[in-house]
């Protein structure tokens, strides 16, 4: 089949791949439309030695199953941690930490970036009429945002700072703002900063971050800086959520974090269900976020452009 | 007055000090015992930019105190941050955070190294009869490490390793092992782990942490080899409280971090009530940290032997 290899941190455009074969409890699916994200970049960085076909954000149809045939024609979005089910991690409730765990496109799991992917039929979730394919092709990066409600009780009222407004930032505030928070995101690029106009979200520059004055931060932008911003933005005893990866390490000041007593609360992939109510309910729209579709024989394209400062979702139609 | 002045990180012993003059709603307190810090080494390092007394953890007996003339010849310890009581943080209900306060010892105001000290009687806590001077005067290390427990709920049976077994990581241990959780401390010194096996508490070497193995870690060792080791002790999802200051910055692996989801939580000063509840009812005995006792003329040496690996708790007695 047709897809994207990375190896060496070099991405290719293959058409002699094989088809990923499901073992037994997975499906695999027709990927329909797919998503490049600020990982995918990191791969190709170097974040982590992965070597496959890359992509972990998609809408697909399910094309065979045996254990569940019910799926089959079913039109799906899947969780992309594979746990094993039987380690003390997975008994204790938290499969998405299994040691052992393939993950769709980043540790021993070829991705979506193909024609066909698979997934265990229990990652699966089918996706309701009403949500477009558009829109379900944000249901992983929108599940990772809503996963900050998961661990910090934001109340209506507390002021919450979303500092980055990149692909997961937007969605972050898109997030944050049903919950009658006080929101405002630190905003460069005037793309983003139109998207959250429209949301009715209120965006500030960098430099307009009152220190000390909110009750919640959360770092989305990926950069020491915007760390370092974040940290320094949160009152005594607040809570600095860090919705980022970096692929280099940090050099914290960690005795203002004690002095403060701040809270930080790292924070990753998350409840699906909850992604696809939000977008059925249309309580989060994603799809302005959309800024190009390429045809896989572009996918080098697509990555240069989500490359770019600024850039939004690009998407990968097979 | 004598006592110990610090002026550009150098100590000495002074006769001609002023005496402190109780504010309105203030009392002045004649110490009979005082304990040598982590922090105070600190100050001297040059961790915060201070001139004048150093020291904050003290017992003594009013002397003078107009608003409440009742507490003149009580025994007392003292909260050591003194909050202007009207600022935004302070109505928050977060006093010790209060942006002008001052810090006994540490921040404008003259410390516990000297014959007498002020502060707000307000901050004051009479000791009660059953528990004696050698085991009041840690009421401030032994408050700060019940603050833990306000802030992460250890339950029977949590796996909780501490990080660092010198003055406060002993009393964050005695504090910890109330709860009946699996406690073990990562312990260097036979000193120290003496006092722990006398307490019921188990110890390991730093190289028989087990990685990914603990619910809670608690880095009470001032060094980045201490934060390391706890990171990599903790399970996905883990706590990692942070019991330390650290003169330099440190410099961190975020992403490891944020893939395992874990919660950093800093801890500073806590609950004098709790701390004096655990010395009257037994729960917790400090005093087998006493390791000196040196008049204030001697201060220095004290400070010596406070900065020796391993030593544990010096006292000063003016």
């Amino acid at each position: 089949m047709r897809g994207v290899w990375l190896e060496q941190g070099r991405l290719s455009i293959r058409s002699d791949l094989a088809r990923p074969r499901p073992a037994a409890g997975e499906a695999r699916i027709r990927v329909t439309l797919a998503g490049v994200c600020g990982t995918d970049l990191e791969l190709v960085r170097g974040y982590y030695p992965y070597t496959g076909i890359p992509g972990h954000e998609f809408v697909g149809v399910v094309d065979s199953c045996e254990s569940e045939p019910e799926l089959v024609g079913r039109r799906v979005v899947g969780e992309i941690n594979a746990a094993c089910g039987a380690c003390a991690t997975c008994r204790a409730g938290r499969p998405t930490h299994c040691p052992d765990r393939t993950v769709l496109g980043i540790v021993g799991r070829g991705g979506a970036f193909a024609e066909e992917l698979v997934l265990p039929a229990a990652n699966l979730h089918p996706v309701p009429d009403s949500v477009d394919d558009d829109a379900a092709v944000f249901a992983e990066p929108l599940a990772a945002a809503a996963r900050i409600l998961e661990q910090v009780a934001v109340a209506p009222g507390d002021r919450v700072v979303v500092v980055g407004a990149g692909r997961l930032g937007l969605l972050v505030a898109m997030v944050l703002a049903r919950t009658g928070c006080r929101l405002t995101v630190v905003a460069r690029h005037g793309d983003a900063r139109r998207i959250l106009a429209d949301a009715g979200i209120d965006t500030i520059g960098s430099d307009e971050v009152a220190p000390g004055a909110w009750d919640v931060a959360v770092e989305a932008s990926g950069s020491p800086g915007g760390f370092e911003l974040a940290r320094a933005a949160l009152r005594p005893r607040g809570t600095l959520v860090l919705k980022s990866t970096y692929a280099d390490r940090l050099s914290l000041d960690i005795s203002r974090i004690v002095v403060d007593e701040l809270t930080l609360v790292a924070s990753r992939c998350g409840p699906f269900g909850e992604a696809l109510r939000l977008l059925e309910t249309g309580a989060v729209d994603p799809r302005p976020l959309i800024r190009g579709r390429h045809p896989l024989d572009r996918a080098l394209d697509a990555f240069d452009a989500a490359a770019r400062p600024g850039a939004l979702k690009v998407l990968l139609v097979p």
